[in-house]
């Protein structure tokens, strides 16, 4: 990068916020992509740590001065490469920004974009409340759980991160600092621009403060782990669940020789060995009695829908290691992984999904572990590495199971985004039309393409 | 307009469904807009009633061809004039594409943009679910609900429209049908163009058809009538509601000297007689304990809040009839209205916003009663008419009561949207360069601007 540009950066954050050794950026350039899968990071790169939306403001209308590609950057815990610099130029992290202010009489966070979701959970607790969702890595940040409209287990009760966002601050990539929305709950003055910004990746603006609709804290949980003998009995329960009027915190699918692996390899144990196919529900509600009516119509929901007994947990600590060994599905497969899909299909239909996945296991003879967000059909599908497969082939088999899931349909990631690593796969979702309208959209907000350039757009 | 332009339309959609006489446009003219503001309509209009989304792609395209503009018509309830037309052009009704399929076990509903809330609402219920919001009239198409994105009293629960719509067919005013999301709950692949959309008020593009997430049927509910002395204690318990872990379906704000006018016109007689200032709550649950239960704690925090003695309906007579006085609140008052206005803030700062409305009713000895989706933060402010009142007065006031609400950090429309009788405002409340992101927005999908070309945009 040109060394006026580097002076000039100094000049508007500080000298000591513009990180250019080696050592210094080697944490920057990469997120949570598997590495098999994962571009190249460019490391003729500087990393700026502004403190301020005014900072970002200058610093994006240095970028387009020189032209130079300016890389936004959270928790770098996205797993589709989403903010790696492929290319020279700016990573611009958040990290500084990071106060939360809770405002309890309208339930409401703000929150700087770069506070954790750690720091955006313990807040609400300290004043009350709660933040429900929990999209994986607390260490993710606010800017980017909204970049990318975050999802996760818990989306069932209260919604994605688009349904929790009431407003945001961004700065627009030609420098403009715009506030959308605010501490209000319904809105309706022209297009809503919010709503484009969000699961945009970072590629139409830099949010830097958001307003989070925080909930009321719940008193009273149970975990319920519900073996079936048939995966259609596990899956065909999800409906019945909803119908009953049973609002779950997350309906999660797994398959217990999946899980008795991951708790081996914690040194837990699986508490529910009776059967296969395996839901675990997390009860969550704002009383015990409501808790107990609750469960006591999902267990009798169970006799009805063919289930053997299920496990109920109770105590924090037996729910905690249930969620423990739920929660460390993703990194003891990560080692050996290739890539790990996010279709979603009608929930209805994750059954059909999932039975692809197999007929694909039987025809190649490979290990393709899956579970899901049943109340949302968003089915994880493990791609593990396997002797002598190329690239090649993983691209057919992920190819595949994204047309399946069209094919039934849904859509190629519900969760984890474009980023940079499924640009390839727009097309096969998208219309030739709505790509277009996409690309222009880009062109109004970013006319010299400095913002993310590579991401997103096919 | 031009004779080859209707003779093509006729070979589009059918002779009999291309309308010109004067007595059989005349209801297609103006919506719900309160007479003293609405705009004048265009007499020269044509009513064309398409039957597919093909039928209407060809009627977009022949627009641009002969550059005449288009208004799409769902049931005419909109407050704010986005479907009248103004110039002369084809007015789109889309009353013939009316058809709705649930699919139960996806709690979805299909719903093509013709078929009304009140079909919605039937279909629902026949497939034992329940279609939660309720935006006011019944006789509102699906595509205009969509469009403006409504919301009404019972957003607490479930949200509004955007929450509930999943997915939408849309032509765009170049023509092309694109779909956009399905029965999917979770979709991260590009821009959300369908948000974008949602809440367009049928500028950038024709909703043709929707899929729309359905809730499992409540089976008890109670309204209650909490009654207190002062407005801040009244306002003041709904944040302690939600603290206390209770989502009713509704929480209304009204003041006693206003229903009782209403009920009164009504032949009936309003409840709760003890004090003027009053919340309505409606609890809605899935089973009869559950209700008991929040209801048995709404009503300890009446006690702690300083509430008098409440009024608990439980039968559906009772709480119907409740229900109708609240709901024939508008047009009851209608006759003497200028102005309906929808202002929202953050729900905390309510009070200071109806204390506004107050002091101008004291300074200018007018009228403007007040009532409000207090749980949304959401006012409904009517004014009323005046003599000697000039147009030029209404819209000072107008300001002051928006200025008001900005001010508080809201908004100066939370359900009724821009349309055609609010853009002057939206230099209020939106900086140049969103307007000017807006504009280019329009421009992208509709460069002809043929598409109610005079409606949103300032």
């Amino acid at each position: 990068m040109r060394r006026e540009a580097i002076e000039e950066l100094k000049s508007i954050v500080g000298d000591e916020w513009v990180v250019s050794a080696r050592e210094a950026i080697e944490g920057y350039l990469y997120d949570e992509t598997p590495m098999p899968i994962r571009p190249e990071a460019c490391d003729d790169v500087v990393v700026v740590k502004p403190g301020s939306a005014e900072e970002i403001s200058k610093i994006l209308r240095l970028a387009n001065k020189y032209l130079v590609p300016v890389f936004p950057r959270g928790g770098g815990t996205g797993l589709a490469g989403a903010c790696i610099p492929t290319i020279s130029g700016i990573i611009l992290s958040l990290e500084r920004m990071n106060k939360i202010i809770v405002d309890v009489d309208n339930l409401m966070a703000e929150a700087e974009a770069g506070a954790t979701l750690k720091d955006l959970i313990e807040a609400a607790d300290r004043a009350g409340l709660s933040f429900p969702l929990h999209p994986g890595d607390e260490g993710a940040q606010i800017g980017g759980l909204i970049a990318c409209n975050a999802g996760g287990a818990r989306a069932i009760k209260t919604g994605i991160m688009r349904n929790c966002v009431k407003g945001i601050e961004v700065v627009l990539p030609t420098g403009e600092i715009v506030r959308l929305g605010g501490k209000v709950l319904k809105n309706n003055v022209g297009y809503d621009l919010m709503h484009l910004i969000i699961g945009s990746e970072g590629t139409l603006g830099v949010i830097t403060k958001a307003w989070i609709r925080l909930q009321p804290k719940d008193v009273a949980s149970a975990t319920i782990i519900i073996p079936f003998e048939e995966r259609e009995q596990a899956l065909g329960m999800v409906p019945r669940i909803f119908r009953e009027g049973i609002v779950p915190l997350a309906i999660e699918y797994v398959e217990r020789n999946l899980v008795e692996m991951v708790a081996k390899s914690l040194g837990l144990k699986w508490p529910c060995t009776s059967a296969e196919y395996q839901l675990i529900v997390i009860l969550s509600e704002t009383s015990e009695d409501a808790l107990l009516g609750t469960l006591e119509r999902l267990l009798n929901l169970c006799e009805k829908s063919g289930a053997l007994e299920p496990v109920v947990a109770e105590t924090r600590k037996e729910q905690d290691e249930i969620l423990k060994i739920r929660s460390e599905i993703y990194s003891t497969l990560k080692p050996n992984m290739v890539d790990i899909l996010d279709a979603t299909v009608p929930p209805a239909r994750l059954i059909d999904l999932i039975e692809t996945v197999n007929e694909l296991e039987r025809k190649h003879g490979v290990y393709m572990p899956v579970y899901g967000h049943a109340g949302d059909g968003n089915l994880h599908v493990h791609l593990m590495k396997w002797n002598g497969w190329t690239k090649e082939r993983y691209d057919e088999l992920r190819s595949i199971i994204y047309a399946r899931a069209l094919e039934l349909g849904g859509t190629i990631t519900g969760e984890h985004g474009i980023g940079y690593v499924r640009r390839k796969y727009v097309e096969m979702v998208l219309d030739r039309k709505s790509i277009e309208l996409m690309r222009a959209i880009k062109r109004i907000f970013d006319p010299n393409n400095i913002l993310n350039p590579d991401k997103v757009l096919p």
